[in-house]
């Protein structure tokens, strides 16, 4: 199974998620959500004012998987990635900036504001956000999941010499 | 074979280009390119202080095909499609707008240019290119590949009567 690169709990997620609402509140934009680059929301908010969110879940999918394609277009330019997004409808925009090398901010808004005060308010709560994910304790790494530790190893074993004792 | 949805030649191709000309000279951006929604490059111009142009066709290509996949994400935002798209690296970035239903227009910068002097040209190249594209004459349309016209079907006709002619 698939699993989020991160896992944000507790004090951290509470602290990541007051960083996304003061980003909401001074930006005045729609939605903002912390995910992963494979599409997973770790968290999330949105404006009081805001209409009915639309799937989050399904706009970080599409987002995670934006922004990988959009890397080969990056080489060819000669750069390794590309660090910032914008995709501006009729009224609604959407603002994507790299957190780390795991997680990207994402913000959505419309036109009661200017994209440079939405761009202003993201690189701020990108800096603070990402302070919080480096003190955040024990990662989630890939190969965490196949790490079954010496004890499940041990008795593994003495189950298995059980197995096939006389 | 798939064939671009825009044919673009002679003094239509002669003022798309001068128009990308003036873009780049006035934006101080590297590279502008018409490019059509399949992926191919209808009109284009690199400065002459650009470094070597990456290869345009697989920008082109590239370019076509994230702006398609952004369509599913402006539904869910309640928008029918997003008009703008900007790509921002640490060096270089790159910023496309849609000209018409069939045409974006694509330009490459890097740091010497700020994004929202690209921005303001971009605009105005767009309204340009738009009247030399809408003043074009006949553009090659999907459905023309399958119209074999009045005379081919009489002919057609008159080919099979004969082959059933007694």
């Amino acid at each position: 199974m698939i699993e989020p690169s991160v896992s944000l709990y507790g004090q951290g997620l509470q602290r990541v998620t007051d960083h996304l609402g003061a980003l909401l509140q001074k930006s005045h934009s729609l939605y903002a959500m912390l995910i992963d680059r494979k599409g997973f929301v770790l968290a999330h908010r949105e404006s009081l004012w805001a209409p009915r969110p639309p799937s989050l879940d399904s706009i970080a999918t599409l987002v995670a998987g934006n922004f990988a394609t959009t890397a080969a277009l990056a080489r060819m330019l000669g750069e390794t990635k590309f660090t910032e997004l914008v995709h501006q409808g009729e009224k609604t925009g959407l603002y994507l900036e790299e957190v780390d090398d795991r997680t990207l901010l994402l913000v959505v808004f419309d036109q009661s504001t200017p994209i440079g005060r939405v761009k202003l308010f993201v690189k701020k709560a990108v800096a603070d956000v990402g302070n919080v994910l480096r003190e955040s304790p024990a990662d989630k790494s890939e190969t965490d999941a196949f790490d079954f530790g010496d004890d499940f190893t041990k008795s593994a074993d003495a189950l298995l010499d059980d197995l096939f004792k006389e």
